[in-house]
């Protein structure tokens, strides 16, 4: 192939190199105007009155905006309506109230600390434990009723956001076939997406009543939706530039709209184009985080390490509003037996709302959290049952022609296996793990930790509503072409490997080709750019709009090849005839040509393509389903040092084998896996929001630590190709799948190198010093006995 | 109909009458700076060598580009390639050799004023008659070399941008034939368009190495070419926003492209976006206009008014380059015989080239000049056969099923006959000139006058090659929709026009559909929007859109209608079902409903559509074609008063009636007839570019004098509809025609006032005090003897 498989570099590399790179808040209108939320200083707290006196006394401000100002509806459209854009009842610290509008960002936030806003504050809860206690303070009403819930509690309802399950064959039964029964509890942290851009939106009000908007989103609909019903516009009035967006890792996936939100009321208010860019430290405290997570974890398996049930109960703490929960519950349940076949599954999830700040999509979206408790009470059983930790995944490995625990069939594109390999091999796993299993002494101890996961990619039949794409191709008479696309480039090289794809298709040059940046205006809903979906969405839809200029090609070639239009195909940037016969396959001409042809016959040279996935459903009843039409596969081995006397972990090396069908650009791919990991070191070992009484105590880069390039190990990229027979040329997603499994694969090191169980990431040095004391101070575990032995650790939820 | 046929305002009124509406000077952008360029002081001259340090030594002065820093061609892309974004010799004064780039637009003249340019002038000429007289200055090489020319002198072919000629019948037994032969010859001016908002540019250098280019202009595409070649960039890296645009009359659709150019080498050098406005005065010194000609009409008819031959001889003066002559003459030599049935015809056209500021496109686009002329020459045939001159026209009036002077045969559409009529009647035109006949005395006399014109829609044979469009449409889940065209909103409506076809359509509120601003990244190459083509062919593009996505809805709504989707039609905002059967038709649903449904199944609600116009042949050889693929017919009769003493020319009333097929919206139509009309009278009564020695005398508006509404008579628009059967709904073009037959309805009521014949335009009260004066100095025409009388007036050319 000419373009697709090539290591092009990213196309917007040199301009982002060169600083020329256009972010938020490099964008400036005439007569601008800056913005400021005035935030809830309470975590639950009704207002009772707002007084904007203060701030429009001061010279330079022109407006504050207050819920009665909203011309449209108080609201950001998502799964659950719950979300204001200005609350009237404040149900987090930093929750937005109103919003001032000044000339200048200082101006606004010297407004927005002079509006006089009346509390009546109210009582709060923070805990999702305690929330869902009766009697806890009310910070959400009931929008599910729990059917067959585990937790007693929960069958209230109140502050539950949703409830989910799975149930596969019959638990019990499994847990008694089970030779060993390992249940333990573990817990996740808030995790903030520490993107290099902040949030940013530029809302511009347009001649014909309606507005354009500028900023940095994943999901340019959501906010094309979001604007239009708070302005109360029709849609066709509001316009989404998606502009060069610095990272987003699911924190521009809904909260995006908020931003735009406050900026739209603010524009509306002055009939001026108003800019609202959010600093780190409110970027921090008020916009969506990973969820917190508390898992129990029961795993039931045979002696010979065959797994027999699995037993999981999860709690995702949610915060003040719903957001994303439902979505990031639903793929957490789905995920949570891992890639492994188990006959008897029990899955029951609640996102519960407490008053904290909301979480919503991160990378990985609710999968890290069981994929943590799943990988880490595997190496428990297996340690118990002195098998390696590698063995007993490859026993258990999901293979072609398997049933997920949620009852789906996987026909094909099934890697695992191959990762397993690849991984072992890669990282010297055996031997190494064999010459530390001997050479521990000192403080310095290492060890290897292995994990696998399987990735569901796309919406899956949750969110199928939302799941369908479309592309746009314009090809011109110098066989340049323009490809738009409904997705986001965020960083991850979607245009680059658009553009592949598209000179692939056409047979044009890879540098002729630019995929735009995202307008609303330009192509149809194409749903939200999350879910690792992007590359087989759009490429797929890519892949269908070029179908349709070919055959005009082909229409116009074939006479000059004296070649039927179906005889044709496209190779090295020519037409050729497919033919048994070698003097018509002699027979090409440069698609260059041809192209012009085109144009001077006037034929249409530019065609919309969609792509709608392959089908899947959901029995909420059954807690069963085709859930995803297709996984991602990855197995991940860290090789870690641990100095048991500070509890510091230094990851020495990460090897990251990942099944993504094809990749189509595998630099960009092992760029994500690179990018992916480090991501997950830091979940793994230092990032945490620390939230007490509902504040953010750590809103900056000083005390929540990120890892630096000097943090970085050595990271092993291995991508394996179980090509996927619906995705362009074979491929599947890889944006999230780096993330997933590396906490696991870094506790299990760590496990192995100092015996010390991590039942909660991060992994900090003190929790490891912890964890070393606890082990060092137990006696050892009693081995298995049968029926069954029951082996349970952890603080209970 | 819903929309169609509907007075909807302009969607962009309120925002124009707000001031809210923004114009290309209005486009401002970081850094930006400001261009201007350095023009040539000489009408021809060579540039010996350009000296930039005075300019560049002025603080604020940012750069001075000359040819040889162009990193593409140094070529405007037009029919011949002869127009250099800068000259190396100038061919008029004007003509722009440098560009200079500060800070301000004030420091960019200062600047180009200290640029030290070393000229060798050399011979001018500024005749057209001289200019293709053997030894005169050669101004252009032979582009084209005549046959069968009948001016002795063009057949050097020097300075001749090109020849055309028409031949049918045979012209000397036309003439045999004829009762009566009158020859006369006429004169036209330079024109000048005189639009609201002079021409301006914005280009801004993108990251990605191409540019967005953001100004004034009719045709987008043309400014695409030529940017990305003079730039030397890859099409799909120049993007063109064409913005507002208060104006074209055709002045907009070649001349961007310099503007573009010049200000697009001034971003390319300094890598900062750059403006270029003109202001009025360099506007009107170089920038193109209607070519003046001199044009012999010879006419033959018989005693009873039957005409049976035309021999005209036709010179346009081009001026310095020969941008849109060729096809201005093409224009012009087709329509030269008029909306009449003539049997021999020969015509001879000659686009000549001289030192002047170069002519280009005008509404009307040559049919002014031989319009005038064969409408005066026809009245004068008239008038010495003692007949009627509206009778005369209705003789020989070209109805359905007849052919026109270039063979082409008119199958339907022909509502010429109909517009004499209503136009008689709306005039009361036989009355009122029997009463002025037996009225005049004193200073103030009155006439009435007529014109009758014919105009071919859209490009035509000579430029088909041009002649595609494209439209797309997304419709929104809320049922508004956005379309976007490739062509261009000037003032005069399209985008409303546009907005109506879509909604009736697609059956959705006209409120709730808008027609988006060019981008030429939005969708393919549509043409120029000239040639009163934009109606037809992006509403057909547009009905080609809507009718794939109606097929979607139809396919939604036919199992709820219990109905096939071939049944269903839309009516009133309604999917209905047709059926005989009354209980089946009484089903419906609202399209709202439906658009809703199709979102929620995910259908493809965004579709683009195309339209190639009829089919049309031109042979050169022969003379002969279906040149255009239908026409538009019109009446004009004007009333006016002249007194005789002061040569004041007070026009009462202009009726004008026009076959336009249907009017999408008669409010916009009639809008299109009151202004063309005005601009007419502007050209009948007042309005010259005088140019001395290749010196613009007047370029401003207190010396050039176009119509106010203190000048506008009461004009009566009639709208008659022969549909024409490939136009969306019937409709043809309105453009161009109202402005045709004013200046012959205007100098034809003179002479019925006066009985003075006005042999060229402007009828200033000078001219027509000479005329006065010469007509009743001279004794009275003999009457017409047979075999034939010939009468000759006019200088000859």
């Amino acid at each position: 192939m000419d373009s697709v498989g090539k290591r092009f570099p990213r196309v917007d590399a040199r301009a982002k190199v060169l600083g020329t790179a256009r972010y938020a808040d490099d964008y400036v209108f005439p007569g601008m105007l800056h913005a400021k939320a005035v935030y809830s200083p309470h975590p639950h707290a009704e207002v009772v009155s707002i007084d904007p006196a203060p701030a429009l006394a001061l010279p330079g401000v022109r407006a504050v905006v207050t819920p009665r100002d909203i011309p449209g509806e108080n609201l950001i459209p998502l799964v659950i309506p719950d979300l204001p854009v200005l609350a009237k009842r404040a149900r987090y610290v930093g929750d937005p109230v109103a919003v001032v509008v000044a000339d200048t960002q200082d101006l606004a936030a010297e407004g927005a600390r002079l509006v006089r806003v009346e509390w009546r504050p109210l009582p709060a809860v923070f805990d999702p434990i305690e929330a869902l206690a009766p009697g806890a303070p009310l910070v959400a009403p009931p929008h599910e009723t729990p059917q067959n819930a585990g937790h007693g509690s929960a069958t209230t309802g109140a502050n539950l956001y949703n409830y989910l399950k799975v149930r596969k064959g019959d638990i019990q039964a499994g847990f008694d076939e089970a030779d060993l029964i390992v249940e333990h509890t573990y817990r996740t942290p808030y995790h903030e997406h520490a993107y290099l851009e902040p949030q940013g939106m530029t809302v511009v009000p347009e001649p014909d009543g309606g507005v354009s908007v500028y900023g940095c989103m994943q999901c340019p609909f959501y906010v094309h939706e979001a604007v239009a019903r708070i302005l109360g516009l029709p849609r066709h009035l509001v316009r989404v530039f998606q502009v060069g967006t610095g990272g987003g890792f699911g924190g521009k996936e809904d909260v995006p709209s908020i931003i735009a939100g406050l900026a739209a009321l603010g524009a509306h208010a002055t009939k001026r184009p108003v800019k609202l860019v959010l600093s780190r430290k409110e970027d921090m405290e008020t916009m969506s985080k990973r969820h917190p997570a508390i898992v129990r974890y029961k795993t039931g398996v045979k002696n010979d390490g065959t797994l027999t049930a699995l037993e999981v109960e999860l709690y995702l703490d949610g915060g003040g509003y719903a957001t994303l929960s439902p979505v990031v519950l639903y793929r957490a349940v789905v995920h949570a037996a891992g890639p492994y076949r188990v006959p008897h599954v029990k899955i029951d999830g609640y996102a519960v709302a407490t008053n904290k700040v909301p979480c919503g999509a991160f990378r990985g979206f609710g999968t890290l959290q069981v994929i943590f408790a799943n990988e880490s009470n595997l190496d428990e059983v297996a340690a118990r049952l002195k098998m390696d930790p590698w063995e007993i995944r490859k026993r258990n490995a999901l293979r072609a022609g398997d049933e997920t625990a949620t009852g789906q069939l996987l026909p094909e594109s099934v890697g695992l296996l191959e990762t397993l390999e690849k991984a072992a091999e890669k990282s010297d796993y055996f031997a190494r793990r064999k010459t530390y299993a001997s050479w521990q002494q000192g403080p310095k101890r290492r060890g290897l930790g292995v994990s696998c996961i399987f990735y569901g990619v796309g919406l899956g039949a949750k969110g199928k509503f939302l799941d369908k794409t479309a592309a746009n191709i314009q090809v011109h008479p110098d066989a340049s072409a323009l490809v738009a696309i409904g997705n986001a480039e965020m960083g991850q090289g979607l245009r680059t490997v658009i553009g592949q794809i598209a000179a692939e298709e056409l047979g044009l040059s890879f540098e002729k080709v630019q995929c735009l940046d995202g307008d609303t205006s330009r192509v149809p809903d194409s749903g939200p750019t999350v879910a690792s979906r992007a590359t087989v969405m759009a490429g797929n839809a890519v892949r269908d709009a070029a179908a349709k200029i070919r055959r005009e090609m082909f229409q116009v070639a074939a006479p000059l090849l004296e070649a039927m239009p179906d005889d044709l195909y496209i190779e090295d940037q020519k037409i050729k005839v497919r033919s048994a016969d070698p003097k018509r396959t002699a027979r090409m001409l440069a698609v260059r040509e041809v192209v012009r042809r085109c144009h001077d016959e006037r034929r249409e040279m530019t065609a919309t393509g969609f792509r709608l996935p392959a089908d899947t459903w959901w029995d909420d009843e059954k807690g069963q389903g085709k859930a995803y039409e297709v996984f991602s596969f990855a197995t991940n081995v860290c090789e870690l040092e641990v100095d048991i006397e500070t509890g510091e972990t230094r990851v020495l090396r990460l090897v990251a084998a990942h099944d993504i069908g094809k990749a189509i650009n595998p630099a960009l791919a092992e760029g994500q896996i690179e990018g992916g990991s480090l991501q997950g070191l830091g979940f793994a070992l230092t990032e945490e929001v620390k939230i007490e009484n509902g504040f953010v105590k750590n809103p900056r880069f000083a005390t929540y630590i990120i890892p630096t390039a000097m943090d970085s190990p050595e990271i092993v990229s291995v991508i394996v190709e179980h090509s996927y027979s619906s995705g362009p040329y074979g491929a599947k997603g890889i944006g999230e799948p780096p993330i997933m499994g590396i906490a696991p694969a870094v506790t299990n090191a760590i496990k192995e190198a100092t015996g010390a169980r991590m039942f909660e990431v991060p992994a900090t040095p003190e929790r490891v010093r912890d964890a070393i004391r606890r082990a060092t101070g137990k006696k050892e575990e009693t081995q298995p006995t049968r029926r069954p032995a029951v082996v349970s650790e952890g603080r209970a939820p």
